[in-house]
């Protein structure tokens, strides 16, 4: 079977309009009725693939397959029809849910997460049965309504429906290329974990003057705590916390190396006097392959001479595989409580939907799929594999209930202003990213079942 | 000259209920004419002392004086007539500007705070006057607006009108008791410095997924320098921070030693688990006889998964004798800059309104007199002599300027709820207040002046 041609620009733009105008804010309950309609739009482009609106606990899932291929693999395509809310309307340059293209680029909420790259699949799909009468391999779709509020609905829809979701791999329409120049795959992504400590003093705010000397500062007992978490040298210094982290192997080194990052550009950007960090790693090491805990805001007191009856700070930790969650949650817990000074008691309460890392490895058959099918459409430029630092909880929960692995075949770029003003979609890349699915999936139909389920 | 009487409890206390319906709050433009309206009302009072409304940059100051025993001693009498404001009036059992008598207590905003203990020495004045048809010593008058705003116009005024206000002593009749059921004179009080440290990293707040691990985060940088003010017994490790700070003389520690001080009750009282501070002093002498450093206030980032770009915090130490307040700020801000770790930028900025500490030696004849006339009123009761954790701007102020050393000589208690909810002052020490201050102008007038003038 050839592959079917993607000429018809026109029609492919105006479906993408129609679905960029539904404002399916799915944090926002005044749009529930808007999630509900991105989700009904969705289902009736998939009826031939007898798509459906499916209940959860929050906003719909959708579903539809295409099994018509008895002995080729299964994929299973995942994305969300959900947005981030537009923020201060008065920023962007066209209203967001009026799509508006310049220059090559489709500007709106939602353009390139997910709206956009998840049509791709869809488009595709229905480009082979119009031009070619079927597809190359079994197809099904799980297109959720909650990505941005933390896919909350997911793990227990994924359990009620695992029959139904049967397959060989996930292949996602989500997540992103890290630049416009350079074609990438992502083959992991971080966990994350979050708690917060508080640090409770006397039984009001005290008077510096009146009572400065005689009762533990929460402020400085915390400050004493924050700073006991890292070496001078800036790494974590609770007892464990590297403990099962794996060293990367040899194939994941070597495709590490092969990502070109500029230190000074990367410090210019960040804006930062000096780039700084672990010891013995180099800034893309930290940044990918290393865990981390970071203090994300600390609050006590306030201008007033004071000695405050109450300390704060929220942390968290950016996880690598092994780790996991519960057992670093538990090792800064333990750090905390011991190194709390007297005169103050401490707390730590635990944020919930900690989310181990997640990894696909290099040479999985699914992986060398997507760079094969990448070169098709980018011959000059050899894709590269990179690594996200933020959190793909769906990829765990497949990997967890469907046991599956998530391969991330995304056509956003990092850079094109997701939740943020002026979010935008390269519409070439719309096109070559129908070309390198296509190109996948005649890759993946020629692996046999088992073969795509290694883990 | 015998002492008057002070019967007349009716008339006493019609006259301050009129004082205390002027609702003086300085901090609170609106309030201006009524500012005003209370100087006036304390010029009237003060007509047989040529009692006048002195303009200054901010609300006036009230003058007056009675010269008429050459040869004796002049002392110099201190009070303000401004208030705080009263905060949320749903806190008040009565209104605020609607003074109520209440089990013997007089409940009004300004009520302890001063309105209440200045009267005292305008009552004993006039009823020597009436009584006896003169004042056994010169007295002069200084009455000011702005004690609550910082005292912000005195130092000028003070400088313009040195002639106007030579004296031999200042007595003030702003200050506070520390126990109702124990007489006592305040000996000295501590000075106050106040400073910010601002973090500065990336040039905006960092997804902590994408760039955890590369840059230093300004919170982790404030941490540290915090935590390193203090050493773990919390002793201040800035280094001089103590090496001005002059022993007490062996009166000073004797009078301290005669201060009862319960640590367990004073633990339950301001509700920590332990109490904590400099090794090798106890509660009270950590109170009272130790410069602190204290960590008022610190913010940064919120509680999103940031490294936020920014962190701050603001830092306020309390200085004893002979700390001077230039070269500890010059210290604290050394300190900061040297332990700033890389990656980040620091700025120290210094709040205006440093004060330095206040003391009159306890053998000093003003306070020797203090306790001969307290003697008289409570004989029951041996009088203590205390200190103030608290900054006395004005005291410094008299000393530097008029070159005389300041008694203080308040009816006040500290647990009258000056600064908030339900202010009051105890009908029978305004009474007790009166007796005492004829006594004073007894003992004082038999100072010949230059023995009054000692430091």
């Amino acid at each position: 079977m050839a592959t079917p041609s993607f000429d018809d620009a026109a029609r492919y733009l105006r479906e993408l309009e129609e679905f960029l105008r539904i404002p399916s804010i799915s944090s926002d309950a005044a749009h529930r009725g808007d999630v509900r309609a991105a989700a009904e739009w969705l289902a009736d482009r998939l009826a031939w693939a007898g798509g459906r609106v499916v209940e959860t606990d929050g906003h719909p899932i959708v579903l539809g397959e295409w099994l018509e291929r008895p002995g080729s693999p299964t994929i299973l395509v995942y994305g969300h029809y959900d947005v981030q809310p537009p923020g201060d309307e008065a920023e962007w340059d066209s209203p967001p849910f009026e799509p508006t293209v310049r220059d090559g680029r489709i500007y709106a909420r939602g353009a390139t997460d997910d709206k956009g790259p998840l049509l791709v699949p869809l488009t595709v799909a229905q480009a082979f049965l119009e031009q070619h009468g079927s597809l190359p391999l079994n197809v099904r779709f799980l297109i959720e309504g909650e990505e941005e509020v933390g896919s909350r609905s997911l793990r227990a829809f994924l359990r009620s429906h695992r029959d139904e979701l049967a397959a060989d791999l996930v292949v996602s329409a989500d997540g992103a290329m890290w630049r416009p120049t350079e074609p990438s795959i992502p083959i992991a992504s971080k966990g994350l974990i979050a708690l917060d400590i508080t640090l409770t003093g006397p039984s009001s705010d005290l008077h510096s003057g009146r009572h400065g000397g005689a009762v533990q500062n929460p402020l400085h007992a915390l400050a004493r705590i924050l700073s006991s978490l890292h070496d001078a040298d800036g790494k974590v210094a609770v007892a464990g916390f590297y403990d099962d982290v794996v060293p990367l192997t040899e194939l994941e080194g070597e495709s590490l190396d092969r990502v070109p990052f500029d230190e000074e550009a990367y410090r210019r950007e960040v804006g930062v006097p000096a780039l700084y960090g672990e010891p013995g790693f180099t800034t893309l090491e930290r940044l990918w392959t290393r865990p981390t805990l970071e203090v994300n805001g600390v609050s006590g007191g306030g201008w007033f001479t004071v000695i405050p009856r109450i300390a704060r700070a929220r942390l968290s930790c950016r996880l690598v595989p092994d780790q996991r969650p519960e057992a670093i949650l538990d090792a800064i817990r333990e750090h905390v409580l011991a190194s709390c000074p007297a005169g103050v008691e401490a707390a730590v309460d635990t944020e919930p939907g900690a989310v181990p890392a997640y990894a696909i490895p290099p040479d999985h058959p699914g992986v060398q799929a997507a760079l094969r099918a990448l070169h098709k459409v980018y011959p000059d430029n050899e894709p590269l594999l990179v690594r996200i630092g933020g959190t793909l909880p769906a990829a765990t929960l497949f990997e967890e209930i469907l046991d599956v692995k998530t391969l991330l075949f995304s056509f956003s770029t990092a850079d094109e202003h997701l939740h943020a003003p002026n979010e935008f979609f390269r519409l070439d890349r719309m096109h070559d990213g129908m070309r390198a699915w296509a190109e996948l999936w005649h890759v993946l139909a020629g692996i046999a079942p088992p073969g795509l389920r290694v883990r």
